[in-house]
């Protein structure tokens, strides 16, 4: 989908009509890609410095020397469309973020998950917009009419899921992973429905009808995204596993895999769906059926293969966003009024920061009223780690900002540059700023030594995955059957289901994957037996 | 180089200006590239068929549907440009085909294959270029001159190295895949330096001196060419070797290697050297240096992935030769004359067979005069192999085509629109019939039951690689020792190196690989010990 958000973007004019200036361009490129990854590598046991940031930081130090060769005509390499960023970057990133999604920790905090980036992710939006349209009268900017205020809060309220990705690591901090990381995927589909009502409906003056139209809207695409993705990856299952028995072929199923994740992706594009969702979902569904049904080599090689072509994607992106950050067109305008500019740049920022804040705490308490036990509730140490983690904006803002702010390829309006100048800033800022104290923030709040309600919510972690075993990924058949006889007494009844809503689903689910689905797509325990499989080694 | 071959060429004009246009052919497209892989894996067993004509097929019937539901006007799905070809798509099929090469049989071939790949090239660049020039004046196609019949004469003497790969089988054929794939590769750099002569010198009045700075060239070529990619490749297995001591990470390893061959390729490109031939000696110092410094989950990760991504890129090319065989542009022209387009395709078909054929006995002649054994000697059977398997022309000749006869993106001279017709008229023929009898003529000619100099040859093989044992890849230290001490005496004077050359270069750069390269740069038995890597399981 956010293709169509991006479809009357500019087209910056590809230098590739020259014949050099691409090679040598591509050339340089792939050299800083590799030299981020030395770098990063030898950063790693550092504690401020990720791979974004020092991708950023190298990215801002070539723009500046390109700055400085080329007399200050340019900092670019080459000029990167976004629709190239929606189309070939963003997919392996999310896909496999969905590939190694611990789903259980997913499914497990859904409604919270839904409940963020639905209601949240409308909050942060009226406040940007209301926030920003009474401030920036203040600054006596006053070319932006009610529909760039509205756009404004849509762009500032997509959190940036490739930032999440970096600074929270899924193995330490399990649940806040997958809160954080999970807003950010239905994030992206709130803020289609947000941008594709701003283009359709006059929201200055809304009704009822009109927000019962949007509330549709938005269960519609998020209900066909995911089925599409679903479906996708259960084709994907369903092919390899029949038609693929009796001879394995690696590189076959492997390219399969590829490009049936993608083929998900692209659909959903084509259908005006979020293509972000579709491929998130198609990834869950293709590592909990389809990679069971490949040989052993080629689980190795999908998961490493696309764990890599999302790193790199991932490097790439903040490369390229530090060398845009200086580009000379952009700054020219605001150079007249620096004031403005810097004005709109922190309110932009205080903005998203009381945004977010106005959805994480009230949120996170009525999802704490859902929760039983002490232990499964969200600390307040916790919420703030939510706030903070999500604060980044990244490639995504950059888009929208682009697609709504331009509309020739140049900024050449004033008011437009600001808007444009002032997104770099916030994007640069919350990248750098705010992803570098992430970590510190994360081991000061939530110290491994265990203190108070982080030993107990962790402990929490093991004792419920123990007790629940959804074995949606990782645990097997065994533990399955030896919890469900021990320790789960069978809800038999409907005051069950909503005592323990989540446990209930999971245990029909389970009930139902093991009936009907494994044996029909395959999955753990429930491959054929391929005789002489060339198996690795 | 093939970049600056084609620095001129025709930009079709994308349609991606439109918004949904890319959207839905992409969908299609890669639809279509799942459809290919399917088909191509239920047709694996019939003796006609190969993964390229499939995709041959399904191109040219999907190009067929376009063009009914366009109402003629187009049978693309999208238009695709050859610099993107160089860039994006020939880099990982002659990656992988170095990467995954039998180096033994390859480097015991070299002079062979040199032989093939510079001097038979230059046969048949002048068979074609003198023989369109005697005959196109029968046909009363008047409107060329000399530098396009030296043209033609370097487009059809382009053999297709992915084509060879297709239709011969590395394990089936060793001896045939070397010779055939390994000339193509050389082939390239030796049609590199026709190119730039042509546009360069004026050949038709051809002296010594002239000769003499061609010869020049093309060795300066394929010397730097061949260092760049050695080079590179040695400065990765040196990084990871060294960096990466103490912990490893599969993603930034795998990341690394992919990204550093890439590097190989595009700085090729951008000193004007033979970018394949550089990303072919990439691949094979990484697969003996680099490959073995790495965990195992990376090694299996990068051989199914570089696969892969080689398989891919082959499907997508010979799909899209389907589609783009029917562009309905190409022929407006050549329904004026039907007759000298036909006249003109058999013309250089036949030539390319003669052409060939013009080379590859009486150096198979030359080359068996140099092999001692009976055994070692290139069969006559096996020559008709190689003469046949070599014949196909592919996106290389179609980008050279291109790149001489058009130059605004529409082939709108009757002239060149006869030519480039002619040019997609012998690459379907040749790819199609070609390709479609080779397995069969391998299956006549030196079937498996291994009768008469097939059983010798590959025997001689075997005993062969016992008694050489060049562990450049496969064989590991202990035969090598085992070997070296039974069987080969050492060669202690000049008079060994004169009737045994290539062992005895063979025996000193294994002595010189494990007293200096793999200490330094890794390889097998030469992986320092690493405590704790996350191995695979």
């Amino acid at each position: 989908m956010g293709l169509s958000l991006v479809s009357t973007v500019v087209r910056w004019g590809l230098k590739s009509g020259t014949d050099a200036a691409p090679v040598d361009s591509i050339t340089l490129f792939v050299a800083l890609l590799c030299a981020c990854i030395l770098i990063g590598h030898l950063l790693e046991k550092n504690r401020w410095m990720n791979e974004s940031i020092t991708a950023l930081f190298i990215g801002l130090c070539t723009g500046f020397i390109i700055l400085l060769t080329t007399k200050g005509r340019s900092s670019h390499l080459f000029l990167f469309n976004e629709e190239l960023f929606f189309i070939y970057v963003l997919p392996p990133i999310i896909f496999n973020a969905g590939f190694q999604v611990k789903k259980k920790q997913f499914f497990r905090n859904f409604m919270t998950i839904i409940l963020f980036g639905a209601v949240g992710t409308l909050i942060s939006f009226i406040i940007i917009s209301l926030g920003s349209m009474q401030l920036f009268k203040k600054l006596n900017i006053d070319f932006l009419d009610t529909m760039d205020y509205l756009a404004l809060g849509a762009i500032f309220s997509a959190t940036d899921s490739v930032c999440t990705l970096q600074v929270l690591n899924q193995e330490e901090t399990p649940l806040l992973y997958s809160l954080v990381f999970g807003e950010g995927v239905v994030n992206d589909a709130t803020s289609v429905v947000l941008f594709n009502a701003i283009q359709r409906f006059d929201l200055s003056h809304i009704t009822s009808s009109i927000a019962m139209q949007l509330f549709g809207s938005f269960v519609y695409l998020f209900a066909t995204s995911t089925l599409l993705g679903v479906a996708v990856g259960l084709v994907s299952a369903y092919i390899i596993k029949k038609l693929y028995f009796g001879r394995h072929s690696t590189d076959r199923e492997v390219a399969l895999m590829i490009l049936m994740a993608y083929l998900s992706y692209i659909m959903s594009e084509l259908f005006n769906l979020s293509a972000i969702l579709t491929v998130f979902f198609c990834g869950i569904v293709m590592s909990h059926y389809t990679w069971h049904n490949v040989t052993e080599s080629s689980r190795v090689t999908t998961k490493h293969a696309f764990a890599t072509l999302s790193f790199i994607a991932e490097i790439f992106i903040f490369l390229y966003v530090g060398m845009d950050a200086l580009d000379i067109e952009k700054w020219k305008f605001v150079s007249k009024s620096p004031g403005k500019s810097v004005g709109a740049s922190s309110i932009l920022l205080g903005l998203v920061l009381v945004g977010r804040a106005a959805f994480i705490f009230p949120l996170s308490f009525i999802s704490n009223l859902t929760r039983k036990s002490q232990s499964d509730k969200i600390g307040l140490k916790q919420q703030v780690v939510i706030w903070w983690a999500g604060l980044m904006r990244g490639a995504v803002s950059m888009a929208l900002a682009y697609n709504q702010f331009t509309n020739s390829g140049h900024t050449q309006l004033p008011g437009n540059a600001i808007m444009i100048t002032s997104t770099i800033s916030v994007v640069l800022f919350s990248t750098v700023v705010f992803g570098l104290a992430t970590k510190n923030l994360i081991r000061v709040l939530l110290p491994k030594t265990h203190s108070s309600n982080a030993v107990i919510s962790e402990l929490a972690d093991l004792v419920d995955s123990k007790s629940l075993a959804l074995p949606l990924l990782g645990d097997g058949k065994d533990r399955e059957s030896e919890v469900g006889g021990d320790k789960i007494p069978r809800p038999t009844s409907l005051r069950m289901l909503l005592s323990t809503p989540t446990r209930t689903v999971h245990y029909y689910w389970r009930k139902f994957d093991d009936a009907i689905m494994r044996p029909v797509f395959g999955g753990r325990g429930f491959t054929p037996y391929i005789p002489g499989s060339p198996d690795l080694r």
